[in-house]
């Protein structure tokens, strides 16, 4: 199965420069696990699905510390028809795909619980589209209803569900919601976006 | 049949609150056919499919004439059966949709050789995705031929295609994109990233 991400990093200050190169060593612990490849508009990781929001957590977070307000954008993907297999992306642990879906939203409300508290303040947006058949709507509620049991649930908003909270277990959020629900082997996309310091919440 | 988009406009620059509120009179000729909801994280702007994307064009090209690399991200969606009608949404002029698919493509190229060159060039990246029954593959490849020559097309990219150009082809063909292909009241969700002024293309 394919998966990765585009992601664009938009630092709200004149150094915007300055703050994505200096956040990039965050993304070192990482890199053995993943292929990377810039462009003007974005950067492609592709990677096991488990560890594409962690990754994406480390250069946010790196970028968030300037102080700056900063917000990433995230088209993320696993199992997309039209793409190959790659090794790269065979998934670090897999999900318990043989629990009951109640049992997988406790696991990953316990996930979420025991994210480590990154001491940075964030709110997220995400849609979430499962494409193509295999995906029961039963997996889809059942993400929706863990997203509102996780702890870090904002609000429902037009196209998109919002998030706050910490960046620790705003991510591990996220990274459950993507990997946690829909078909094992089914194409699934996520839009998402990721915002910190903005002065709306001062 | 309802539809919008959730809407960020992200100035690189420590000035990006004046850009972004010197940029909102260029909604001014849009604001009677459009519903705007501005929070920390994006404008939901409901209206009809038709001028989501001028709507769009015209904000967004205000922000980049600052000359700071600007970038705007929209998730956008009609036809979403979570949604309640809403009569702000009828389309100004419906798409032809009893022509066939090579006519619609024709007329779409049409349109895009027709639009209003702006003078500000921008990169563009877009995923489509269709969701639930009722899109024929041969719409989605239809709307893949149309983009390729759409004569905006920059490449193909993973989980994205990349336009480039001048702003007023540019939206055009995202417009025709969003609103030209897919089951007529079918739900079909889009997620574009725009980039002006960007260093990595000096």
């Amino acid at each position: 199965m394919f998966s990765g991400a585009q992601v664009s990093l938009y630092p709200m200050s004149d150094d915007f420069v300055g703050i994505i190169l200096g956040s990039l060593g965050a993304l070192d612990p990482w890199r053995d696990r993943l292929r990377l490849e810039t462009d003007s508009l974005s950067t492609l990781m592709v990677g096991p699905p488990d560890i594409l929001f962690p990754a994406m957590r480390d250069l946010f977070c790196a970028a968030a510390r300037s102080g700056v307000h900063t917000t990433m954008h995230a088209t993320v993907s696993r199992g997309c028809p039209g793409e190959p297999d790659d090794p790269i992306c065979a998934p670090v642990a897999g999900p318990a795909r043989d629990a009951s879906l109640a049992d997988r939203i406790a696991a990953c409300r316990d996930a979420v619980a025991a994210a480590p508290l990154l001491q940075q303040g964030i709110a997220a947006q995400l849609s979430l589209y499962p494409l193509g058949v295999g995906h029961h709507m039963d997996e889809i509620y059942g993400c929706i209803e863990f997203l509102k049991a996780s702890g870090t649930f904002d609000r429902s908003k037009n196209f998109c569900t919002a998030l706050r909270g910490d960046a620790g277990p705003v991510f591990e959020t996220l990274g459950q919601a993507f990997t946690g629900f829909g078909a094992t082997a089914g194409h699934l996309a996520m839009d998402v976006t990721v915002s910190a310091n903005s002065p709306s919440d001062r």
